[in-house]
């Protein structure tokens, strides 16, 4: 599934190739959110215009609407969606976990209340592994318990042996229903806890796993703990292992956790940032629906070749911002997705000419400097 | 400006051909609506794939925001909104006065409470003109009283001759301020009263008109008199005047109108009813949002060869609606311009091949019926 092209001399970067059933991507790479079913505001010719690698699409809120009946009758998630790569899809636990006095946990599964309906629901982790593979996705997660941050070594404790033992079940379940083109990812917790983290990852490698999800990280804390869990596991045996730090991030972030191994990367933040009327740009992110841009007849980013870019001023995208106009949303949403694709590249290509600390160092003194 | 290609021999329906600065195109034709400078949903490229001949913007809404020094900066609407066809601006006549108790009418002109912040601002005939140059409109529509339906005959007597009066001073200061590549429509009121349109229509025609905006229909007239409307001045010496029925409408009533030798129309419905989840298909609407379409595999039109059909389930477009994703409403929004666009299309073929008649009734036969 996954085999490392370079490893970068300076950092632990590497260069690597990812290989589903829909194919094969170079990573770093990013996949974009999309949670019900669609990135929002992009259109799947879109998404392929841009060039992105795969989707990431949310089981829990797949199962609660359609329905999994729905999207195996329309022919699985990629029919449905008119997206022929690769999808990975969240186990959900990170959601339900979410809904904090909604739901009652035991070693069986969770009990929770949906979000939309009050439904009571009880799902095992052999159910999450079931709607996944129902839905057509390419690669599954198992159900786990996720942790707040901050959070006692006893409750990363209970939660890390829970979502391990799950892990082990959901195993067994994939191996007894899948067939052989589907990936199965382990899914790492123990907070910023590294004897639980040490403890996760040697179960997980025990049991086989195509991937490594990390979880429980980008949730609030503080950047040397994070880094500290990140740092830890590129001296394992499993090194070569292809590591997916979920939920991460903004683009410091992932050039920092690139810079400690990450292979692939997935967040809200490009399409939920546009609906608020801001963008990405080479020197960081600006707020085009501020005053200052009122007549400015520059592109978002002028170092972007973008639909966007290529067409409209920032003075026309505050104006559909300030109006509440969604053809604003859809331009910036375009051009985020599309400039985190083009900052992915920019990466890689920086890897393989050797050239990534410099890049790195380069890309945050200008990320964040005046527009 | 505008040539007729072919009279229809059944009906008063007709060919023609209509040029402005921007090119030429068919009619009868239909413009989608831009008020805030935006096809609702829509980019601009859509609407160049789609094949839309021009659009509707709101002069009234562009004044308020972004405002015309902006437009005007930007190169004007055409770069601004990156859309290189015939655009013509509505003089927001029918917005601001719908605002009722917020404005206050003389013969100079209107004063009204801004919807947006409640700023008073007063707007004489030239005004609005100067708006609409600002703006870079191809095609400019002086500032008209509208009277609601039913109104009495003493009412829209004042109305249209204020409207006339405005008409008259509006030339003048268009042919003052403007260059020879603009064009200048006449705008008809007198509401359901003959001889008051009588009256209009005569006066127009005296000053010179590059056409004519039939205005005051369409805003809840019962059928039988708006029809008396549009079928008296097919007889009046001017028949050969491009007719632009504003605001109309829904596809029963365009091929009516068209029967009446309509040539223009613009509406919201494709865009409105797109964002309630209503599809036009050549079998009626459907409420695609609704149950019955949770499994339906069939896409919105099987007639229909645009992108969101040739891509997208009833049941995909169902679930996006139905989990409020905005690309449902851009796919629905997409396919109904799209269906319109041909709605169009078939209508001029047919008048062509000298089968309008029956096309129509072909039309409407299916139209409505069970989908």
């Amino acid at each position: 599934m996954f085999k490392i092209l370079k490893q970068d001399l300076q950092t632990k970067a590497r260069l690597g190739l990812c290989t589903t059933r829909k194919g094969s991507f170079k990573t770093p790479s990013f996949f974009p959110v999309a949670t019900q079913g669609t990135v929002k505001g992009i259109s799947s010719r879109e998404l392929n215009e841009i060039g992105v690698d795969g989707l990431l699409t949310n089981a829990y809120h797949l199962y609660l609407r359609p329905g999994v009946e729905v999207v195996k009758s329309a022919g699985g998630l990629h029919k449905f969606m008119n997206f022929d790569k690769t999808i990975i899809t969240d186990s959900g636990g990170y959601q339900i976990f979410s809904l904090k006095n909604l739901r009652k946990i035991s070693d069986k599964g969770v009990n929770f209340q949906s979000h939309i309906d009050g439904a009571r629901i009880f799902l095992t982790p052999n159910d999450v592994i079931e709607i996944q593979l129902g839905l057509g996705s390419d690669i599954v997660v198992p159900l786990d318990e996720c942790v707040s941050y901050p959070c006692t070594h006893q409750e990363a404790k209970e939660a890390s042996i829970r979502t391990i033992k799950w892990a082990r079940q959901s195993k067994k379940y994939f191996q007894d229903t899948s067939d052989d083109s589907v990936l199965f990812m382990g899914i790492l917790q123990g907070s910023t806890h590294l004897d639980l983290r040490k403890y996760c990852l040697d179960e997980l490698f025990g049991l086989g796993i195509d991937g490594l999800c990390i979880g429980g990280l980008s949730i609030g804390e503080p950047q040397d703990l994070r880094y500290n869990v990140l740092s830890f596991f590129h001296d394992e045996p499993n090194s070569s292992c292809f590591r997916y730090f979920m939920g991460c991030g903004k683009p410091e972030e992932i050039i920092e956790a690139v810079s400690y191994g990450i292979d692939l990367f997935d967040c809200v933040v490009p399409t939920r940032y546009a609906r608020t009327g801001t963008a990405f740009t080479n020197l960081g992110e600006i707020i085009v629906r501020n005053a200052p841009y009122i007549n400015d007849k520059t592109p978002l980013d002028v170092e972007c070749e973008c639909y966007t870019c290529s067409n409209f001023s920032r003075a026309y995208l505050r104006h559909l911002i300030n109006v509440k106009e969604m053809l604003g949303v859809q331009l910036l949403s375009y051009h985020n997705i599309h400039w985190y694709k083009n900052f992915l590249d920019r990466i890689r290509a920086a890897i393989a000419e050797d050239k990534f600390f410099d890049f790195k160092k380069d890309f945050l003194s200008k990320y964040g400097s005046k527009n």
